[in-house]
């Protein structure tokens, strides 16, 4: 099937369908000239108030509005669907029915991609079509076409991400303005950065969903959402912000990958990085991508990680991507490229530095509890460990340790938490030295 | 033609081709598994010792061997042929022959694509085949695929880069260590980065030719590298940069190409950018390429942008991205995108704002005459005006103008200089104000 010109249906005409249709329509003479005409030649929307008003925005004829996603995929002459109504299940349906159908898919979905992604990557396989999902990570950044491709002579040993935006809005204002996490997210509610529930993305779970979509392509192995072990930011004080810049680190919510060919090492956690690591300089809502390959080196791919226009230039990056395809009768050049089933290290394994905040009730002996309490769980530290007076009677001792393992950790803090001299366990936060 | 394994041959065993050949030959099986079989069945190399030491090394036969590269563009099992000879005659020669047999062709050599671009590509699509030649800007870093596809949707306003590691080093360690330019070039000579002559570099040769490429594929129109203006850091002093470091800004040997889709700007010089800008944060030999569209808002892509390894990197992305289309039987598949004339803005009418460092007899009536010279020459004063002493008679004044016509401001610096009140003009770089 050799064609001149594309037809793509957009499936959801809410922010991210519609910054897809503003880029598609808007820019398309450039896109005719370096691709092919790419015609958006229907949108299926539920809400007819909402499609109509980007119909009018884009001078677009009502009459390629339907409220039924079904027709779009039924018709032959629609080349690409773009899903982007978001969620699993009916998404997972329509990309499903599109690609049996023989068509290409785009999607920002990464929910879906995330749990489902092996399974539809598996159909496109068999009806030699394409699924591209660029949009799902990191929004305008090409880091999946570059891991698929620009990279792909390399093998990755790590990808370390600030793949969230939200989390690291909150944390550059704690950072820069000193405000602690409630006032910090409550501005970032007030822009728009965060939802009214915030749980996703403080958790770490919109994190953890990129990370198990970039971990499965940059080590040939397909990683799941569930298997992604993450914590949240909302335990991150303005002190933690402190101490970590007295020394040297910032502070920035992180989604790490790491292999050696044998297992996966995956997570999403706050970590203290050192100031003049290239992710430390990554501020607001932008979204930075670290990756190191045995050839490439350090590289690092930077952008803004959310919105229509960002997220409708990584949806259009893909149409064309698709239509090139199309046009050279060339689908499914890509492919699933998950051979391998590598094991998962499961959390306990991991290994770290660790930063943690203790209170103590000020007394002697107590940096010898401490310390013993360590020990006993194969803890040993590293160069810091400092008081500062709290009141009359207590104090706050901030230690780092050497590279531990996580179990470790968890029950040397558990131990610490029973002693007599200790209040409370008030944080703790990983550590990476490393600053290239 | 659908082939099950794709055969390579390297023409050139020197530095870059010795990287790509380590490349595809230590990731051979990953390499199998992303995309097909690919094997490296041939070098041509006119120094035997070289080409035997490569094979010794990578565990090849010797027999891969030849002095002749004809053998290799004539050989009908060759795919594709990578030429890694540089320079610009032969070169050529061999990419045009090779393309001309029908072979795929992946280059590193950004002298030849910076002058003949747009006539090899011209060959390359007429034969129905691909030149790729991501490593001939900025070494491992993906931008021109990034450019070509996943920002294909973008209208381009911008790129600045950070392409050439050498100068970025040289300024690195005068703002790090205050050294002076010459210090801070030997360093940079005695580690390799910098060449016994090191003109292309400092000068800013070496990153016209990169820029000419990458304004070819943003804005749709060829550029090449006797259109791009160049000034060099030879004349970058310590004060320069710390007068930058006083007023808030890096001082970056920056690439610049802009356009408004009628014309183009570009240039390569010295510019003073704000510290907040993630160009700022690019230290070392480090490379980076900061990409605003219209959709995407802005990007930045950051990695190596020489030595052997990333060289390697990009070339075997190449490699693998020409696999794909050979096996999809989709070659041309991007082809040349240069379908606009667009053109290129004279110096004379470039727009910036400028820093500039005078000495002159300190007495009164000074700040006068020098106001009078700028606004003779339709030059207005930004906030910054300021004078240090240096001698009992003399003085240096700092100044930061408007944004004004390049034509005017060097107009008025020859009036300045015939001031009987100015001993010189010490230096002047441009200034971009821009954040992010």
């Amino acid at each position: 099937m050799k064609k001149d010109a594309i037809n793509v249906g957009i499936i959801g005409a809410g922010t991210v369908g519609g910054g897809a249709a503003a880029v598609l329509v808007r820019n398309a003479e450039l896109i005719a000239h370096r691709a092919a005409p790419i015609r958006l030649a229907a949108i299926a929307e539920l809400d007819r108030a909402r499609g109509e008003a980007l119909c009018s925005e884009l001078s677009l004829p009502f009459d390629i509005l339907t409220d039924d996603w079904l027709t779009l995929v039924g018709d032959p002459d629609i080349d690409i669907i773009v899903e982007t109504i978001g969620g699993v299940e009916l998404a997972h349906q329509i990309i499903s029915s599109a690609l049996k159908a023989g068509k290409s898919v785009v999607t920002a979905n990464k929910d879906l991609m995330a749990t489902h992604g092996g399974e539809l990557l598996n159909i496109a396989g068999e009806m030699k079509t394409d699924l591209f999902f660029e949009a799902a990570v990191a929004g305008g950044i090409p880091i999946i076409q570059s891991v698929k491709e620009g990279f792909a002579g390399n093998r990755i040993g790590q990808i370390m991400g600030i793949v969230n935006g939200t989390t690291n809005y909150i944390l550059t204002r704690m950072s820069e303005s000193g405000a602690d996490y409630a006032e910090a997210l409550a501005e970032a509610q007030a822009l728009g950065y965060a939802e009214a529930d915030p749980t996703s993305d403080v958790a770490g779970h919109d994190a953890a969903r990129k990370m198990a979509i970039l971990a499965s392509i940059a080590f040939n192995s397909r990683v799941s959402f569930d298997m992604v072990p993450c914590e949240g930011i909302d335990k991150i004080s303005a002190w933690d912000i402190a101490y970590a810049e007295q020394f040297g680190y910032a502070i920035k919510m992180l989604g790490i990958a790491r292999s050696d060919g044998q297992l996966i090492d995956v997570r999403v956690h706050p970590l203290m990085i050192s100031k003049s690591h290239p992710l430390a300089a990554v501020r607001d809502s932008y979204n930075a991508i670290f990756v190191q390959g045995d050839a490439l080196g350090s590289a690092m791919l930077y952008g803004r990680g959310a919105g229509a226009l960002p997220t409708g230039s990584a949806i259009a990056g893909d149409i064309i991507n698709a239509t090139r395809n199309i046009l050279h009768d060339s689908k499914a050049r890509w492919g699933c490229t998950c051979h391998l089933e590598l094991p998962v290290l499961p959390l306990d394994e991991t290994l770290s530095k660790y930063y943690v905040r203790i209170c103590v009730f000020d007394r002697i002996g107590v940096f010898a509890e401490l310390s013993e309490a360590l020990t006993a769980n194969n803890i040993s530290m590293d160069s810091v460990m400092q008081k500062r007076r709290l009141t009359d009677d207590r104090a706050e001792i901030v230690l780092i340790t050497h590279q531990v393992r996580h179990a470790d950790m968890m029950a040397a803090l558990n131990d610490i938490e029973r002693l007599d001299c200790v209040c409370e366990v008030s944080d703790y936060i990983r550590v990476e030295d490393e600053s290239i």
